[in-house]
């Protein structure tokens, strides 16, 4: 079955044909830039896919109404846009309280930067990755696409390869010596120089996941001497979502911090969703191909083929993923090892791989045909994330045979893919106790070559349903400080259900909070600016600056709100957990004032300067507290 | 002011005189029993607080009505009574899924375990914090109390003391090697020998908090050969809640894991609050007698004297208290090194005790009345829980010069309260990066002849107010990893306002997962049954099993029913997440089921199973997967 015929089965509107929309035009646009198109073409499969790309886009584009304010943030708006039957929104405009502002780069390119203005006249920059939908005004139209900024920048990556005779890809190129336009972004929006992004590319130790074919995305890397990274999985399933659901998810995913954004789609239009979200996405997306592949086959793992995947594949890559989760560890032999476990193979992709690899007594294509991957991939730029389909599912698998077997594997095909000068990440675990943690990532940056671990959790328990996103927060937290570089979310539903729109947030809060513990526990140089910031507002009583400057302004500020709505309490110096007589920081300010003042910092004058404020303390009528605002 | 005309003053209701309830007899009781009553009536302004007793008792009495059905479980009661001015409920019946059931002890003592009944005929047997509350058919009456389930076991205690010649504190006894009661229950409790409860009790390596004045506890222990312990806070505070609020907080803590609460109320009504609670508690209570002592004079930490304490200490220990929080370790000299902090003080007694120490440049009498205390606290058995005043608040503050100078101190004190044979543990922070957890727990047993450490989290980062539940739970993993016996739980409310009924819940689970995850990681030897028990009944699709097993029931089945509402999803072999065709667990099954009736682990025999279950799995028709069920 061909794609083109599977997606016009599942579509009814697909001949609907309306303006055609601006992704068409970048698709065929940055097809027509890439050297690799020829050979695209000419590959077995392709044209067919290559009609769905144009279809699909023709047929997704509806209606683009801006309304004026929803949201739970005062200063939202909503972008509405039907996409394909159902109708749906994505959230615009700045966070509470912040605005978008751009650092410049010595070339001229205009990196985002998130600045949290603040009530005290100063402000603090953070990390941004939700692209153009903060804008004050945001100029959105889901069905012409985010502009392609990045579309411009082939003619200098063509010449440089040309005059230093690299292979054209980031790691080719910073092993060439090259600093690529990518880089010169990434050095500005980390804060670190750009001979350190080149040199992490080089020896393989960071990633740029940037396919040629998606110049919407905004540049970012993975790598332990970086800030961590966190991912997002969105995606429908065959029994839940629609593509607007997915569209609005990943702009949600990205407005609350995801560095990167996974659709794993295995339901109806997995072509079409992933599309919208290409042409949409700020961030690099990444994909499984393997669930397409099995789409494309009728759902039966058995008559999977090297030629369905790799034209799976190319379809694919021709759209612009960035990154692809390839299960090709999962050898033949390593399948008996999961025999005595307590969950199996809980990977999706690792079962069918053990599927087919039992029902052919054949070893894997995927590693088979690893070589002819790595060309596909090098073409196009887009980067290995070696997926770990043995990985423990379950405490009692933890760090067993078959995990650590495969691991051996993964390490032999990241050297392989480096040799194609195609980047390489590994995935890893799952489940995974505390006190095993530190292994994993020892083991991978032994056997991988110290590449880029982006590991999923690892969940420290499995008791615990519905509050995986914290049983797996402790793990993550722990194996980023470890060295992960990449941490793949997991929301409340894991194990459950497919998450909501709510779940998504609570899923990137959550991995922001873990991704932001270990940059503290790594010394990330600038890390604990936000700390300091937030600190020091809760310590002087700005209560909105200390919303604003958190990872999620609304949500503080209605917790707050619930006991003290009223607008004085966002000055008062006390809150309702407390009230006003047992507010400890108030009670301190005046300790610290004097003691600064006296400059007490050896015992002498603490000795002097305490009988001093004694006195003081009760010439004021021994006040510490604030009259009581309200009851 | 003495204490029952500030009671008076604040309760309108206080001369409405209904039938005098079993818990005001509970106190007469144990007050009868105790040998130092006679010594407590006769300090200074003890008559007043024991009049407050039985006016308190009296006054709120009210209704205990039993509703057929309600609450989120099926099986879930709720018990209804009005405490002073506001109805409440608490909610009773069994977790769903599980049912009460008793294990003997050698002489007969009955420790509570909460028995989860499986599918497949199994069940697994947890830890149960819970009380009579969740009885099949519990016989609940909130103004008659619970039962009085340790008022017998003082004559065993009384004969040992006399024939041992020890000091009648667990401390003491366990001193001259007397196994009592408690340890005989605890050692049940926990799944190991007396001996070693003992030993760890002698060794002050372990506390069991549990005044002789309130026998209606469950005894326990905290300590860090043990299972990880966690505190739920509750409390009304000037500007919010209830007492009929608290009681039900403190049933709802305990139904989902609080081992031990701490009533911190600083609001109307302190010592009514705290006799409900005692009076109603399954689990020992912890209080900060400060916060009465300073609403005893008005508000004004410079009126606070050593007299006005005291009286509140007894006043409190003669309620049952079980341990207390003193912050006697905030040093006159130590207040200026706050001076430079982010966020100075953040304690609320040790900002209390700041203050008093500047007002009269004096030495903290909390400090010079060391002694004194510890003669109290000997008397009923207290265990001293030494507060860190200088805790850091912020990221910024942590393991600084202020926390450890204290720590210091907290050490010295620690083998003061030894010596008169009475239990002490250490309270910790606060605020800590993931890189300097470890040596917090490494510094306090040094310091402190490794008495158990109770710490607050500690906060991994401090960017995500309404999210410190989780950020907490980072560092509270990683603590009790480390060595810290048992966490003080933070709630999505922390920094924000007062923690509701859904706040608690949601802080209590937090914490079981965090103190759950240590106890794996420290190898408990029956700790990983439960992540067993639920992965394998996860693997085999008993959905219901999985539900019932986890920490939460209630929330795993709705969640999942949110996607996949409809029965046969009970039993499906998939859910909502990946869908039938992508289910990995039901994939893996065929693979496993094979290798084990095979035996293939060695790798002969995994050729020779391939190859054969190739040709199987062929003649089978390739199926792998079960016919779809619903949409």
């Amino acid at each position: 079955m061909s794609a083109s015929a599977e997606s016009a089965g599942q579509s009814p509107s697909h001949t609907r044909q309306q303006e055609r929309s601006a992704s068409a035009e970048v698709i065929a646009a940055s097809a027509g830039e890439s050297a690799s198109a020829g050979v695209v073409a000419a590959s077995a499969g392709e044209s067919a896919s290559a009609g769905v790309v144009a279809a699909s886009a023709g047929e997704s584009a509806s209606a683009g109404v801006v309304a004026a304010s929803a949201g739970e943030s005062a200063s939202a708006g909503v972008v509405a846009a039907s996409a394909g039957e159902s109708a749906s929104a994505v959230t615009t405009g700045p966070i509470i309280g912040s605005r978008k502002v751009y650092l410049d780069t010595p070339s001229g390119l205009r990196v985002p930067r998130r600045r949290v203005l603040l009530t005290d006249g100063a402000h603090l920059d953070v990390y941004d990755t939700s692209g153009p939908y903060t804008h004050d005004e945001p100029d959105i139209d889901l069905h012409r696409g985010l502009p392609a900024l990045r579309a411009g920048w082939s003619a200098e990556r063509d010449a440089d390869a040309a005059s230093t005779n690299a292979v054209q890809t980031q790691l080719g190129l910073a092993r060439a010596g090259v600093i690529t336009k990518e880089m010169e972004f990434i050095a500005v929006r980390e804060g670190v120089s750009a001979d350190l992004v080149r040199d992490e590319v080089a020896r393989g130790r960071a990633v740029i996941p940037a396919n040629r074919c998606h110049p919407e995305s905004e540049p970012m890397i993975i790598g332990k001497q970086f800030l961590v990274k966190i991912n997002a999985n969105i995606g429908n399933s065959a029994v839940s979502s629609s593509i607007a659901d997915e569209v609005d998810k990943m702009v949600w995913a990205t407005r609350w911090g995801a560095d990167t954004v996974m659709d794993l789609s295995t339901g109806r239009r997995i072509h079409e969703t992933r599309e919208w979200i290409l042409r949409n996405s700020p961030v690099p997306i990444g994909t499984v191909p393997i669930y397409q592949a099995l789409e494309k086959v009728g759902g039966d793992p058995t008559k999977l083929s090297w030629e369905a995947y790799r034209d799976t594949v190319i379809e694919q890559a021709e759209q612009g993923v960035d990154y692809m989760t390839v299960h090709a560890g999962v050898l033949l032999r390593y399948v008996p090892l999961t025999a005595r476990r307590v969950t199996g193979i809980v990977s999706r992709g690792g079962s069918i791989m053990a599927a087919w690899c039992l029902a052919h007594h054949q070893e894997s294509f995927l590693y088979t045909h690893f070589d002819e991957l790595c060309e596909i991939f090098q073409r196009y730029d887009i980067t290995f994330s070696l997926g770990d389909g043995l990985r423990p599912g379950s405490i009692a698998d933890a760090n067993d045979e078959a995990q650590f077997a495969e691991l051996r594997t993964l390490g032999e095909l990241t050297h392989r893919a480096r040799a194609f000068d195609v980047q390489v990440m590994i995935e890893g675990p799952g489940h995974v106790p505390m006190h095993k943690i530190a292994e994993n990532v020892r083991l991978e940056e032994e056997l991988c070559g110290e590449a880029p671990f982006y590991t999923l959790g690892p969940l420290a328990t499995d008791i615990a349903p519905a509050y995986d996103h914290i049983t797996s927060a402790i793990g993550a937290a722990m194996i980023a400080q470890a060295g992960t570089a990449m941490l793949c979310y997991v929301t409340p539903k894991e194990h459950l259900g497919l998450p909501n729109r709510d779940d998504v947030k609570t899923g990137v809060i959550t991995y922001k909070i873990a991704a932001h513990s270990a940059d503290l526990a790594k010394g990330h140089p600038h890390a604990q600016e936000r700390d300091d910031a937030l600190s020091k507002a809760r310590f002087e009583f700005r209560w909105v600056d200390q919303f604003n400057l958190s990872l999620d302004p609304d949500t503080a500020r209605s917790f707050h709100d619930e006991t003290l709505p009223a607008e004085p309490a966002k000055t008062a110096h006390f809150c309702s957990m407390c009230g006003p007589k047992f507010c400890s920081m108030k009670i301190t300010q005046d300790v610290r004032r004097y003691a600064e003042e006296h400059g007490m910092t050896s015992p002498d004058a603490i000795e002097a300067g305490m009988r001093a404020k004694s006195d003081e303390f009760a010439q004021r009528g021994g006040q510490v507290y604030l009259p009581v605002v309200g009851p």
